[in-house]
C-alpha cells in the first residue's frame, strides 16, 4: 500500500476566495499555477484551453459564475438573476460545444431560481456552495470509478492506456486514470504504457505528466506500437475513457481506441472502458447513431506546431471512433462494474 | 490508362557526367535538386540523409566511387585498385549499418578485380557502367514488383499504405508504392490512405509528396485512424513494404505494420507485402529469429527539435514489428506474386 491517498496536484482549486488552476497550455514543459479572480479571467482560461477536459471546464465555469456575481450590489432578485443569466451566457460563449459547461451553469441558474426568496448575499453564497458541490461530486465520482475498477486489475499489472483521462481533465483522479491511480495505491501496478495519442498528443503531453506526479512507472509509445507490446506479452489489460456510450454498450472515444479493442481481442487481453454514468446516452440505440466529429486537417499536418506534411496534402481527421460492445470486457462507472449484456444492465440501472 | 509510364521525378540521376539527387532533407517543404561532383559530396549527402532508403544509398555510393576515381592519374592496376578500396572504405563510413551501401561497393570492387588486365581508363568506365547497371537493375526490379502487383488491385480501389516505399528510397518506383503507381496507371486506384507513420513521419513527409507528384488522389491520416477507415468500409486493400522476410513468410517492417495486418484480418481486407526477393532471408526460420531494433527515445519525445513530452519521461521505441505469415494474403516480389504456403513457395524459388 502506498501512503498517499490523493494525487499530488489539483488542476482546479478554490482557496482563499480565489480560483487556482494549472495552466495546461504550459504543460508538460512547466507547471504553472494561475489565479483567476474575475469572470473575465475564467472565460479567457476556458477559451485558451488553460483549463480543458469536459468536467474540469464545467467546474471552472461554476466558480466563474460566482466570481462574476460576487461584487454585484444588492438590487433585488430580478436584477440579480438577470445578471446571473447574462454572466452565464458569457461563460457559455467560451467553448460553445462543451456540454458540461452549459450543464453546470444551468444547474446554478436553476438553483438560484429555486431559492428566489433568499437575500442577494445568501444567493451568492448558494452559488459558491453549489460550485463546490459540483466540484466535489465530480471528485467523488472519479474516486468511485477508480475504486470500483481496482478489482479488475491483476497483481503486477502492465496496463495500456490512451489519451488523457486523469485529474487534469476532471475534478480529481479522472476516469481510466483513476483506476490506474487507485490500483497503484493498492500496489497492483507494475507498469503503464502510454499511447502518445495523435494528433493532439494528450498521452505524450498530459498523461505522462500525471503519471510522473503520481510516481507510477510508465513509458511512452507511439500509438501503433501497442500491437507489438501485446504480441510480445507486455500488456495485461487496456483501459480507456469514453465520450459517449450508447444503449447497447457501443462506446465512442478518442480516435485509436477501436484499434486497441480489436488488438486486445486478438491477443486475449481484457479491454475496459471507464466513464461516469452520465456518459451513457440511453437515447441512442447503437454506435451507428453517433456522429463522428471531423476536425481540422492542420492537426495532422502539423506536429507540435511544425509543418510535417506538404502544404497541399489533404488529411482526414476523425476525432473519435466507436468500439462495438462485443469488444468491451466491462464498463466501469461510479456505480460499479458493468458487464455484458450491457443493454440489459443499463436498462436495469436507468429504468 | 494514364499516358505517363514513369514517375515525374528522379531521386537519383546520372546525367552530363554529374550525379543529381533530390535533397530529401528539404522535403516536403521544397524540392531541391543537388549536383554532386565529388566523392566527398556523395559521402556528405549520404551522411546527412540527403539521400536515404537502402537501395538509393547503394546506387548513390556506386556513382560516388566513380566520382572518386574519375580524375586519378594512370599509375597501374595495383595503385588504382588500392585507391578504389580506400575510397570504398571512406564511402562505407558514411552510414556503416546500411547493407546496400557495402553491397554495392563490394560489387564494384569485385568487378574491378575481375578485369585487372584492363587499362585504368577502361576500369574507370567499367565502374561507371556497373553503377548504371546497379541503378537500372533496381529500377527494373521495382517496376516488376509494381507490374506483378497490379493484378491484385480491384477496380476503383481504396488502398491503405504505411511508411515510405516509393521512388525516393529506391532507383525508381519503389516497392509497395510501385504497385500503387502501376495500378493507378492502369486506372484502378480511386484513393490512397497514407498513414503518417510515427515516429519519423515518413508517410506524412515523403509518401504524400510522391503521391502528389504522381497525381494520385490521397489523404493523410494518423496511424490509429486506419481501424476507423476499415470499420467504415473505406479500405479495399493494405499494401506495405518489408525490411526482412523469414523462411516461413513472417515479415518485419516499420512499427505499426503488424497492427494493420491484425485490423485487416478483423475486417476481411486483404493485406499484402511488397519487397524485392533479396529481402527474403532463408537463414531465418521464423519471425522470432528477427531482432527488433530499439531506437532512441527522442524520436518519440521530440519532433523537428520541439519537445512534445516531459523531459524525464521514458519512451519505448521499437523501430519494427513482425507480421506473422498467417496474416499476409500474398507477398509480391520482382519474380511474381507469392501466396501461402510461403515456406514451400520460397523453397521452390530458392533451391
Amino acid at each position: 500500500m502506498k501512503n498517499r491517498d490523493s494525487e499530488s496536484f489539483q488542476s482546479i482549486e478554490w482557496k482563499d476566495d480565489t480560483l487556482t488552476i494549472i495552466d495546461q497550455t504550459h504543460l508538460p514543459s512547466s507547471e504553472v499555477y494561475t489565479q483567476l479572480n474575475s469572470v473575465g479571467q475564467v472565460w479567457d482560461a476556458i477559451k485558451k484551453l488553460k483549463v480543458r477536459g469536459a468536467p474540469a471546464i464545467g467546474i471552472a465555469a461554476a466558480y466563474g459564475l460566482y466570481l462574476g456575481v460576487r461584487d454585484l450590489p444588492d438590487s433585488g432578485y430580478t436584477s440579480f438573476y438577470s445578471e446571473c443569466k447574462r454572466i452565464s451566457d458569457y461563460l457559455n460563449s467560451s467553448r460553445p460545444t462543451a456540454v458540461n459547461l452549459s450543464w453546470a451553469l444551468n444547474r446554478l441558474l436553476a438553483t438560484v431560481k429555486s431559492r428566489k426568496e433568499l437575500p442577494t448575499d445568501e444567493l451568492k453564497s448558494l452559488i459558491l456552495n453549489t460550485a463546490k458541490i459540483i466540484h466535489d461530486e465530480d471528485r467523488r465520482m472519479c474516486k468511485a470509478i477508480g475504486e470500483h475498477g481496482v478489482e479488475l486489475v491483476p497483481d503486477e499489472a502492465s496496463v495500456l492506456t490512451h489519451c488523457n483521462t486523469g485529474g487534469l481533465a476532471t475534478g480529481q483522479y479522472g476516469t481510466a486514470f483513476s483506476i490506474i491511480f487507485h490500483a497503484h495505491q493498492a500496489g497492483k501496478i507494475e507498469h503503464v504504457w502510454v499511447d502518445e495519442t495523435r494528433p493532439l498528443l494528450q498521452g505524450a503531453r498530459l498523461t505522462t505528466w500525471e503519471l510522473a506526479k503520481a510516481e507510477i512507472p510508465h513509458q511512452l509509445i507511439v500509438d501503433s506500437a501497442a500491437a507489438f507490446l501485446m504480441q510480445s506479452g507486455r500488456v495485461d489489460m487496456v483501459i480507456t475513457g469514453a465520450d459517449r456510450i450508447t444503449k447497447n454498450g457501443d462506446s465512442a472515444n478518442k480516435i485509436g481506441t477501436y484499434a486497441l479493442a480489436v488488438l486486445a481481442k486478438e491477443h486475449n487481453i481484457p479491454f475496459y472502458i471507464a466513464a461516469p454514468s452520465s456518459t451513457i446516452d440511453m437515447s441512442l440505440e447503437t454506435g451507428n447513431d453517433i456522429d463522428i466529429e471531423l476536425r481540422d486537417e492542420s492537426e495532422i499536418k502539423k506536429f507540435a506546431g511544425k509543418q510535417s506534411a506538404p502544404h497541399h496534402t489533404a488529411a482526414f481527421n476523425p476525432a473519435f471512433d466507436v468500439t462495438p460492445h462485443r469488444l468491451i470486457t466491462a464498463i466501469i462507472t461510479e456505480n460499479g462494474v458493468i458487464r455484458p449484456e450491457y443493454s440489459k444492465q443499463f436498462e436495469a440501472a436507468f429504468m
